[in-house]
């Protein structure tokens, strides 16, 4: 190129260089390293590689008739036009060639690397960098005389036409090639896979002629009481559909270790528990894929998030050595295994599975993807990230170390273990207030959005009647109830005679608090029992005091700000949890929601192939404290036992407490999830 | 190091250094990178490196009393010789250490990269490097404040003792890891694969402590009519057992291209052949174990070679593509499996399986793996090799060039569609001879030494009976036949009128020779048919008619030598064969046999990590001749119809004509085989 020749800027990346005359804007691209898709490799049947010229004088045609600076508009773009339709003033990369001086605009929808901008505050950006890759080729027919397999004519074709020097090829797709050939008539597109950036690539999914369709990944968070799937787009990045099914291992023990004694105890007891969980996630990919309409085929990836025994159980692993000191896993790294070696069959055979490194024989997957996702790390403040869940991760750090723990909270969170308890589901009292002078309580149910002391409630409600209460409405029960003084510091409801209210009923030898009794109509009595308030206050404690160990190990007395994380942790009302005495006292404006943290580190981990090499780096640096051997953990967990505050902390605050949802983007988890489930109601 | 230290010789290696005083004779030849083996890594448990200092007087105790060049028989060696014996004069390299001057010799026995020697007039001389080695560690035990899985600490265990920086690790293995280190007490041996030598471990067995077995591999020829498997010691190169078994895919056709037509007929047929062909091999792999005395969990490693069309089969292609020009394979390269991708369950999932390359559509592994054995490349003089089977692979050349191609024979050498065909066992008539005066036939049977006209032959037959005839015998037969002037040289039998004989009887309206009757008794009537001839007609011309392309291909009329190879390739009769006009004439001391050299191949590249490299380049730069397109095959075998020697073409042999068996060991192949079916009747 000489001084003569078009001066050719990108934006935005303002990358620059002078070309020929005749050049094609994909080439001049790909020549400066702008970022700018192409799939077909400038064949201009893809139309991942549109470009916006940034001047001259665009009709419908994309004539840039004013200064010549572009080739005219030619057939190829003219048919995809009539075809797909393409947006005013764009152009295709491959076709448009360079004539003059020109600025083209590099849209974000054509760039691989695009951006996808998460809402929350604390929103990392995330760029797409997904570690499965489509490629359309045409490949060599076979020549007798010149007998290459066609698998060795395929990696011809990728050297040749997309400068892949070597691939690997997975065995079931190996299978397959011969047929997909010829359906597309030498022509195929390929998707192929990196472990990591410097892998030798590796052909997992093939389709004849080019795949209209985009490759899609799922971020599993794999919990001991629910299982959530995201199933994502590996070209977006966005979450195109969100489902949750119940973890079926409940049923041989609803927390963690009672599993590691249903193995110890049984004889092939985790062998059943594998399965369980593996036709669980089989299950809950059909579903998810069904919803979405997405075929199977093009699901070429998940992340799995999880805490230990889950990982070994998932994995086929007797969680037994999990069970007692000194909690040795039988593998801390990360893995990449495939869809079959899971007996995930609902996957492809060649779909590649990601499971994250755990950081101890306690604190798992689950942890270091909420570490990916939150940053402590990064955080100038010392922060505090509670995963709320049956066992709840936490981390405790800021830019000079960080600290982890897990701490066995058990099931009441989820609703599990809690006299009326349920999942988060339509019809879940999921908010409740108690009037401190009347003792009378409003709430609110998933599904409807009017509280029950609203007009129009009782009509609204009907659809999806009421059915229990959730995690987040027991936690504000149980505080509200404390405020209103119907509690005292140690957890004990009081008598109608104590508080003068009818709704503190005798149940047995204790009392309980009405919120609502139907049962004259047939319908449920829903009550607040000792019970449920002596497990909420097991659980709280266990929290508490894991934070607790992780501050005397880091030497704080407290903490600059609270994230809290979980499926459900989107949820829970802040002052409600300090009021219970979950978390450490911190401002109500340092205390933030991240939503389910462990699926978002999950989907950024899918998304981002050195987000993977960056957690599996940053767990060696993550301090382990382990509470089930640490003595002050006893201690801080019988000195949580309490409900500190007797009065509203924050009675500025007379409305509702809403953090704001998180979502990845428009169609996040948690909107999603709950959309999903109003939906299916 | 300084000059006043004890200077240390090796042999035979003649590798030299000086080493402080007390120097482990061990350390020292690792340092001088002389091959002395060692599983234990020098803690005096394995045995393996076993050493002879040559001077000094040695007593049982090993004292080298005179000169004190080593340190006394300590307590580690005692204590070793008490339980399992040492031979006297030997040390354990480990615990032997360097006092003065001295001599020390690495046996055989002790070396990693043992030579294998193989009887056979052109041995190749086999270097054992296994692709599997065992390694024995002492790992670390879990410490619950630094929290690392047990694979990383068996991998660090690697990195410190046996200096092997990265390992990966299957699986399947990885879900056992934990029970293994702990029944071993923290001390395991593990085995590592190596896909090529730059290739980073890949742990595929472990086992608690010191594992006291040895690895054993297979060796799989897998034809279209028979199966075979040599169980062959990874340590030593040894042949424990072989066995065979017919491929059950006959009944869905005798040759390829009727298994390629069912396969075009039946949808889901050729899921049918792979099924049954995989099902055949986890039998024939249970039957040598058992019989080996060998628990699977150490055969860790399988060398396939087999035929375009079987390879398809096996790896779950649909041959279809082989069935028509351009005959492309779905994958020309070498494979690397793990025995689960082929579903051989009767091996440890974690099982490695290489499938040597194939060179064309037409011409297999097991043609690849008979270049291998035979190394046509390297030969000076101009030689045909020429593997005998139901499909003829057929190699021509010499240093400057090789060609290879296959011709479809049919399974008539294998005894198939011959009227009284059965394969080579006990009972089959393997060799006969015709009286050119009496037109009296004498013979002998697989199962006993003697000939029928012997004395004592018909008692020493009555434990095997006569049951058929086999490949060998049949060629024999129809060569005599000619000779004794039965038979014309279209091909077509006499009448008893023509040829003055009542063995010459009529059946139908053609003639047939009768060999053996014993119908009279309940027993079989042998003859050879005008059926048979025909048959063999075929399958000789089509064999004739490639090794003649080859020669037109190469410019030349004949060649300097002929090697017969095959699964009977060793039992056929070079006389015979060349009366029969299946090879073009060569002096009989010129043709030589090779046994089953595509077996033999298939043991080179098991016990040899670099011949599979050489392999892989070595197919490369094979000319492939296309037998099916080529309108100069149709006219050799028109031509090659007529059975050109109507007299003994050397009279000078009036015995049995018997090439000396091959075998790569004491318990070879050919050898084994026999036996082995002798001990079976």
């Amino acid at each position: 190129m000489s001084d003569s020749d078009p001066l050719v800027v990108f934006t935005p990346s303002g990358k620059r260089g002078r070309f020929p005359v005749g050049t094609p804007v994909l080439t001049a691209a790909r020549q400066l390293g702008v970022d700018l898709d192409s799939v077909c490799g400038g064949r201009g049947i893809c139309s991942k590689c549109q470009i916006t010229p940034s001047y001259g004088e665009f009709s419908k045609h994309g004539v840039t008739a004013r200064d010549g600076a572009l080739s005219e508009w030619n057939s190829v773009e003219a048919r995809y036009d009539e075809k797909r339709g393409l947006r005013p003033g764009r152009r295709l990369g491959c076709q448009a060639q360079v004539q003059g001086d020109i600025v083209i605009d590099v849209p974000p929808e054509s760039q691989v690397h695009r951006q996808v901008v998460r809402k929350a505050a604390s929103a990392r950006v995330i760029e797409m960098d997904a570690a499965t890759r489509l490629y359309y080729i045409e490949v060599a027919e076979p020549d007798m005389h010149i007998p290459t397999g066609d698998l060795e004519r395929i990696a011809r074709a990728l050297a040749e036409q997309w400068d892949i020097p070597a691939i690997t090829c997975d065995f079931p797709v190996l299978t397959r090639l011969q047929t997909i050939l010829r359906k597309g008539d030498w022509s195929i597109t390929v998707a192929l896979h990196k472990t990591d950036k410097d892998a030798t690539p590796h052909l997992i999914g093939a389709w004849p002629g080019l795949l209209e369709r985009t490759l899609f990944g799922l971020a599993i968070d794999l919990g001991s009481t629910t299982i959530a799937a995201h199933l994502t787009s590996l070209d977006t990045g966005e979450v195109i559909a969100s489902s949750g099914i119940m973890n079926p291992q409940i049923r041989f023990g609803e927390d963690l270790m009672s599993r590691v004694s249903y193995s110890m105890m049984n004889p092939g007891g985790d062998v059943e528990m594998t399965s369980a969980v593996r036709e669980a996630i089989n299950t809950l990919v059909s579903e998810i894929a069904a919803d979405a309409g997405v075929d199977t085929d093009v699901i070429l990836e998940t992340v799995l998030v999880c805490n230990p025994v889950m990982h070994h159980l998932l994995l086929g692993i007797d969680p037994v050595e999990l069970g007692q000191a000194p909690f040795a896993l039988a593998t801390s790294e990360h893995l990449n295994l495939s869809a079959r070696d899971l007996d995930l069959s609902t996957l492809p055979e060649a779909s590649q599975v990601y499971i994250l490194p755990c950081i101890a024989g306690h604190v798992g997957a689950d942890a270091a993807a909420v570490a990916l996702s939150e940053q402590p790390g990064k955080s100038e403040d010392l922060v505090l990230v509670v995963d709320v869940g049956t066992n709840a991760e936490i981390l405790l750090g800021n830019t000079t170390r960080v600290l982890a723990c897990s701490s066995p909270t058990g099931p009441a969170f989820e609703g599990a273990q809690i006299s009326a308890g349920q999942r988060a589901a339509p019809g879940a009292i999921d908010a409740i207030r108690i009037n401190p002078a009347t003792k009378e309580p409003r709430f609110r149910v998933i599904g409807n959005d009017k509280w029950s002391d609203e007009d129009g409630f009782w009509q609204e409600v009907e659809a999806t009647g009421i059915t229990g209460i959730c995690g987040s409405g027991i936690i504000e029960a149980v505080a509200e109830l404390r405020i209103a003084g119907l509690l005292d510091s140690s957890g004990l409801i009081g008598s109608a005679a104590q508080t003068g209210t009818e709704r503190c009923v005798a149940e047995g030898r204790t009392n309980a608090y009405l919120i609502h009794d139907a049962t004259d109509q047939g319908g449920p009595r829903i009550t607040v029992t000792q019970g449920d308030i002596r497990a909420i206050q097991l659980a709280k404690s266990a929290l508490y005091a894991g934070a607790r160990l992780l501050m005397d190990e880091m030497g704080v007395d407290k903490v600059d700000r609270v994230v809290l994380a979980g499926a459900f942790g989107a949820h829970i009302s802040p002052k409600h949890a300090m009021v219970l005495g979950m978390i450490p006292d911190a401002p109500l404006d340092k205390v933030t929601s991240a939503g389910n943290a462990a699926g978002t580190g999950a989907r950024i981990a899918l998304c981002n192939l050195a987000a993977r090499a960056e957690i599996e780096r940053t767990v060696r640096e993550i301090t382990k404290v382990e509470t089930a051997i640490a003595p002050k953990f006893q201690e801080h967990f019988v000195n949580a036992n309490a409900i500190p505050h007797a009065t509203d902390p924050f009675p500025e605050l007379n409305s509702i407490v809403s953090l704001p949802h998180v979502s990845f983007n428009t169609k996040g988890e948690v909107e999603g999830g709950r959309k999903r489930r109003r939906k299916r109601a």
